[in-house]
Formats: C-alpha cells, sequence, structure tokens
C-alpha cells in the first residue's frame, strides 16, 4: 500500500478515475482577479476528458479560457472519518455553440442546475473541456 | 433577493459564516510547484479567523506559508438540486510549536483525521490561521 507524507494512501490512475465518475459534482479552482477562486460544478466524464456545462456571459466561462485549472471531487463520512478526494489538473478549452464538437457535448448526462433560457445570450450553453493530464487521489481509512 | 450573474442567490457575510461554522470540511486552496492544488481540511472557527490543523512537515504547511490561499465548504443535496458554497480569502499564516498562540489553539475542537505519533519531529502540530479577510457565498434553490 502506498501513503503519502502524511500516511494518507495514495490511488492508482484507475482508482481515481472511477471515484471521480461516482460524485455528482466537484470543484473547479481558477483564478479571478488575481486571487484563488473555486466554484463547484457539475461534470461528466467523456473518456479521458471532464466536460463542465457553464453560461456562456459566466465568470467561470471568462476565467478559465486556455488556463490551467484543477477540478476536485471528494466524498466524506464524517462519523467513521473516512472519505476520499481526486484531483485533476488540466489545461482547460472553451467550446462554444456553433464549433463542430458542441452538440456532441450537448447529449453528455450533464444537466445544468440552474434554469435556463436559451432566448437570453448570456444563458447560452457553453462546455468547459478539461483532459486529464494530471490526475491524483487519496483516501483516509478509519484508523480509529 | 440579490442573485449573482448565473441567477445564485448571493449570501450576507452573516449566513455565510454560519453555513462555515457548520461544515465538517472543506477544502484549501494553494499552489503547489506553480500548480493549483485543493486539499480536504477540517478547520475550527476561532472568532473572525479559521484555524487548520496540519502536520508541521506537511506539503500543506509548506505551502501556504504567508500566501494568499482560499478555503471552500459546501453542501449539496443532489435529489433536490440545492445547496450552498461559501469562500473565503485571506492571507494564511503558520503557527508552529513553541508560539505564545499555540497552546490557546491546541484547544480548539479540531481533532485531526489521522494519527499522530508526537515522538516524529514530522508529526507535531502545525497550526495554519486564516484571516476571514473576504468571505462571499452562494445559495442554490429549488427551481424545478
Amino acid at each position: 500500500m502506498k501513503v503519502d507524507s502524511t500516511d494518507l494512501r495514495v490511488l492508482s490512475r484507475a482508482e481515481s478515475m472511477q471515484l471521480l465518475a461516482s460524485a455528482p459534482l466537484g470543484r473547479i479552482v481558477f483564478t479571478d482577479r488575481a486571487l484563488p477562486a473555486i466554484q463547484p460544478v457539475n461534470y461528466a466524464l467523456d473518456g479521458e476528458r471532464l466536460v463542465i456545462r457553464t453560461r456562456a456571459g459566466s465568470k467561470l466561462a471568462a476565467a478559465v479560457r486556455d488556463a490551467v485549472v484543477a477540478l476536485e471531487a471528494d466524498a466524506f463520512d464524517e462519523a467513521g472519518r473516512t472519505g476520499w478526494s481526486v484531483t485533476v489538473i488540466g489545461h482547460a478549452c472553451a467550446v462554444p455553440e456553433g464549433r463542430e464538437e458542441f452538440s456532441r457535448l450537448a447529449h453528455l448526462p450533464l444537466a445544468p442546475w440552474m434554469p435556463r433560457d436559451g432566448q437570453r445570450p448570456e444563458h447560452r450553453d457553453h462546455y468547459i473541456v478539461l483532459p486529464v493530464e494530471q490526475i491524483s487521489g487519496r483516501r483516509v481509512e478509519a484508523y480509529f
């Protein structure tokens, strides 16, 4: 069993991908006006890429355009003091409406949590694609 | 009701602080070898400061020394599509063993999830104090 410097069990890439696929949402980390920012997002796995659906005019869409970003997903059981956390790092790219890939991404099981009015330009869908360039996962197991 | 550009309800500072106090853990965002990094942490509120307990020799302890960091906590109900997210930004500072403040922080209700062996130098406690300089909170409510 491989452990890191804080005795957490290091997960393999396969285990990490599997846990990532099981989580209903994650948190994307980006830079907003030179400060760290975190925002919960729901995502879908599309092979070795994460796909995030946002609005065309959102702060997130603007901030992660061609930026290196991280996405973290986790699940913890407070009572049992167990859980896991997986982080992906990659170079995000935007897929706005009109791109060839857009209609394929629109078929992913990726429902927005917020209502959208497709007639309003700022409500138009916009996808962020994050290739899984680096992935790391840790698991905390019940020790006491 | 104040909403942001994505129609999420903007929480007041008081509501955000209250939710922050209710969460069992959060995620700290920092920079590790020029890349974004996220790590789940448990924390306690000490007035207008967040206190995080880590190990003296941890990557986290080294990375957030005198850095501007963010800490996010959230809770979501996938079925109901409701939830909240609060992010704090502040200038972190370290309180290693020996500092006057250390023994006071050691009395906070802040149990580490991982076992510690106080005889091993790298297992010694080390606190990170994060003043709540900026706090922002959003709530998603059931629309459909």
